[in-house]
């Protein structure tokens, strides 16, 4: 057992990660599955160990630094602070993007569920430049799973060592979240190879001197193919064409043409990219060289496959943001002296530390349940993802993966919304110093609120959820979810006292959720814009409930060991029963009366 | 009536003010009151006119340069965009500063209420720059309220021509809520006058070139006199001395030895001052000369009477960003294309505008429930500072007095809450455009972070409100909130409909709140500390109840009218009974069973 406490760091709390890790998912006993069989789990600490010191001595220092100078251009060439390069080298250099691959590709084979947690502290160190790695490792597992073998020679494997970095181009200015309408063109050459014209926005790592080349994945359509999102392919574009040895040949016709500046996540540049423009003429001929990956007009479901692993990343990162403001607040709190305790007011006494503060302690509270409660979920789906891989039956692996389909929109979701919600208690702790810049938790928070918005909005994870998730494979996917929550409130109820009275709680909160979802899957077949009018309530009203059950999960464990920290578990579980659940309460009320106030609000009476 | 729409403005909705003014507060009634004897309608109409015109013009053009470009020192001076000084001298000059004040002073003795509102528009398009002028006035009025006469025609008159600015000078660096243990002392010279030694920290507008003086209102301890909060006088300590005939004579010894950089609100310059430190010696003498204000250790009573009408002005500027994100958003749904209807998902077809997706409307309507709140409770307490001055009988002076002290707290902090989540809902409408610096909104949610920290923070509100306000004068406070929010209920009752239905559930939650607080109080006699150990969220659920009731006064007059404005405010309205009101239920059962899970939760758990 790691005895690092949560004193020691302000990145991620050990001693919490050993816990989720080993005590509640029995990650050491991954090993005794053949996929996993090398490593143990003094190994997995190990890589845990690496990745915080990379964290706190490569990604820490230089992440206020690229808030403040944010990457600019200078003649078509992006800028930014040095620390970002060394960084990433150091991150690539100690295999940690391949952690989880196959060994067949140059990865460790370790399980996701310990390559994620050792991300965390990277994330939590500095997301924006953590952002180059997430990319790069997403689209080179994309390649590996849908690309051509010389794809992936060519391409992934490059972006594996971080010699070659990736990008997901998705977004156009007209074309957001309704990915349909992309009016990039991707015309046939006849020999294989395309080119692609138009542009593409919001791109993230679109352009730099990190890495010797810049491999985009691009959604672009084919003249002639089907209208909307089933006209979609996808295509790999590298900013330099790579030659047949692995080395690099002529400069391709991708250019960054301009750069967006955003509130926070400042340090990971963000890109407005033309392709085709002419600037370039690789070949001699206009057009960006693009290779098609897969199936013409099948893009959009490979690069799904991608962001249901970005999103839960996403999740991983605000939880991460969560984890490093709410580890400083706590500091803060236990070394701030100001006011005295309602006791005892006698104002010729010292000032008490602001943790003796009941209301500084609700705020760490929150914090510690929101942090806590949302990296037991992601690392749950972390194991998900190892679960659909390595469990010894097919029925058992295809449960695993439904069960990670319909928890991703809320592992997305749940912690963007209340990690953030974290950050802003954090800022809240330290008073006026958390809105200066000179503290960090300001910065977090920025760099927080990006993350209910990319990877698909709230609004369209609770479509996703309750459009699609609840009700496919004729809600099967839910019926396996409430099955392990209703297992999880049997055996509390089972033990008796407080873990009865959370017990109890929950299952009657996942009664109402079930009876709620069949309501609204009724009203979806006779009228989808109303059952899905509520969609992000029934997505917050879902998380609030699932996340329940994930800390009954802990508190499980914690209620029959002792110590300070498992009394922090129960104090925090506790908080989440008390002040947390029951706000789903008013939530299921209004979705179970088909709520039509939105809906019948007429757009010109705004 | 006013024929601006919504649409036409982003900064504040000029109808729905007049909608509050004059449709349900009667505004223009107040000139049958000898005070406004004077004024008429128009010319409140003209106020508004003009400082909407002020706040277009002068003030908005500079807003985003000034948060991009902050304050910075060069040889000791503050630096800072042009513009800012421009802008003030407008606002000085068209005589709004001294808008509510009398005519004795030079003051127009406009109605509060009317001043308030016109002041919501510089706040709306620039609120760093509008704090300059709000601190400025706030002194001045507390130096008119306090001061000797002599210090009125020295100090206060500069300062409402703005010929000098004002600041408060309460927090030091250990001391920011707990105000009883600042260290700056004043010591009596024999004269009259006061020598202060001690450094100030978080004061806003400390230093600059914007006018010829600035003039430090300053909390500091005379020796020898009690300890803590009780021996705590205030002084008035001017930038540059100021001779008899009112010409500048000698440099005080106060200096900006550092600024604050902080998240938002960043063209507001905040200082570190340093009183006393030698580097000027008035007179040939140590020490920065200060006049003594009022009696000796009875400066925080006015300094409060003061931060009284701050706290009410935090709301203000808190509601006026949110409306300035609000109008945006409403723009950008209306004229944004994404996506398609629910009912019709034909690809092939063109894009809506996302105002037709039910889930922007949510968040339009969601802004607009807490902005329109939040205009009603504040324009609704500026009224009772008019009355509180100006009803013919003491008692009702007295009663709309203490009904003003009731609702301070929660008038500067529910839409410090509230209109920043507006401001969040804002950014999510524009989805990526939101979190690029490129649009307004990121700056508006930055800007608006700081109003749930100063001035009080959330928690000291809440220990304000059940500590102090519920229990003032034996409850006679909530008795006449009370009593106001049934007549109301029981109107509502009586007209039937949906607004029966919003009278019972408003009736409901208040008997709910009168019964939790009578636990509360009782409690509070037996162990302070359990009974104040969840006043925030106490301070929460009175805060939705109070503005529930604000929409149920709006919504009995917007009943019995026609056309767009008034379905808005009936679509608002109800979006806050059904999504908003029912919030405060879990909160009243946590406070009804007294819960301590943040009071036994022990500091060295977490």
């Amino acid at each position: 057992m790691t005895t690092v406490t949560a004193g020691s760091s302000t990145l991620i709390d050990r001693r919490n990660l050993a816990f989720l890790l080993y005590e509640w998912l029995e990650a050491d006993r991954l090993t005794e599955r053949s996929r996993y069989a090398g490593h143990s789990r003094e190994m997995f600490d190990d890589v845990l160990e690496l990745a915080e010191r990379i964290a706190k001595d490569r990604f820490a220092p230089h992440n206020r630094a690229a808030d403040e100078q944010e990457p600019h251009l200078r003649d078509g060439r992006v800028e930014m602070v040095d620390g970002v390069a060394d960084a990433l080298a150091a991150f690539f250099e100690a295999g940690l993007a391949a952690a989880s691959m196959d060994d067949a590709v140059g990865g460790m084979a370790l399980p996701y569920v310990v390559s994620m947690a050792s991300f965390a502290f990277l994330q939590a160190a500095n997301s924006a430049t953590a952002g180059y790695a997430m990319l790069t490792i997403a689209a080179a597992n994309l390649l590996i799973a849908n690309g051509l073998p010389e794809q992936i020679d060519r391409f992934a494997l490059p972006m594996m060592n971080g010699r070659f970095f990736g990008t997901m181009c998705l977004s156009e200015t007209q074309a957001g979240s309704s990915l349909g309408d992309i009016a990039t063109r991707a015309i046939g050459q006849g020999d294989g190879t395309y080119r692609l014209f138009g542009s593409k926005m919001w791109i993230s790592g679109g352009e730099h001197e990190l890495a010797e080349n810049i491999i985009h994945l691009v959604l672009a359509k084919i003249p002639g193919g089907p209208v909307g999102a089933k006209g979609i392919s996808l295509f790999v574009v590298p900013r330099v064409l790579v030659e047949d040895d692995g080395s690099l040949g002529e400069r391709n016709d991708v250019v960054v043409v301009g750069l967006n500046h955003k509130m926070g996540s400042r340090g990971t540049v963000n890109t407005v990219l033309a392709f085709g423009d002419g600037e370039f003429t690789p070949g001699g001929q206009a057009g960006a060289v693009g290779y098609l990956v897969g199936q013409p007009h099948c893009g959009l479901s490979y690069m799904f496959h991608m962001m249901n692993e970005a999103r839960v990343e996403v999740g991983l990162g605000a939880a991460s943001l969560g984890s490093a403001g709410y580890l400083k607040a706590l500091r803060y709190a236990r070394e701030r002296p100001q006011g005295r305790r309602r006791a005892d007011m006698d104002p010729s006494d010292r000032q008490v530390p602001i943790i003796e503060h009941p209301d500084v302690r609700r705020m760490l509270l929150a914090q510690k349940s929101y942090v806590e409660g949302a990296f037991g979920l992601l690392l749950y789906c972390a194991k998900l993802v190892d679960d659909q891989l390595t469990l010894d039956g097919e029925a058992e692996r295809a449960d695993a993966h439904l069960l990670l389909e319909l928890l991703t929109p809320i592992a997305k979701s749940w912690p963007s919304q209340w990690c953030l919600e974290a950050n802003s208690l954090a800022i809240q702790v330290h008073g006026g110093y958390g809105y200066a810049r000179e503290y960090e938790v300001e910065q977090h928070y920025r760099d927080n609120r990006l993350n209910p918005i990319h990877e698909g909005t709230h609004g369209i994870q609770a479509l996703d959820l309750l459009g699609r998730k609840v009700t496919m494979h004729e809600g099967r996917a839910l019926r396996l979810l409430a099955d392990a929550i209703d297992a999880t409130a049997g055996r509390a109820r089972r033990r008796g006292g407080e873990l009865a009275e959370h017990g109890r709680a929950l299952a009657e909160s996942l009664a109402r959720l079930q009876d709620v979802t069949a309501r609204l899957c009724q009203r979806q077949i006779e009228c989808a814009e109303e059952a899905l009018a509520n969609a992000s309530i029934y997505l917050e009203a879902a998380g609030h409930i699932v996340v329940a059950w994930i800390w009954l999960e802990q508190l499980l464990i914690a209620e029959q060991r002792d110590g300070a920290f498992y009394e922090g578990k129960r104090a925090a579980g506790r908080f989440f029963y008390r002040h947390e659940l029951p706000r789903t309460a008013p939530q299921l009320d209004l979705l179970e009366r088909l709520d039509r106030t939105t809906l019948d609000t007429e757009p010109a009476w705004l």
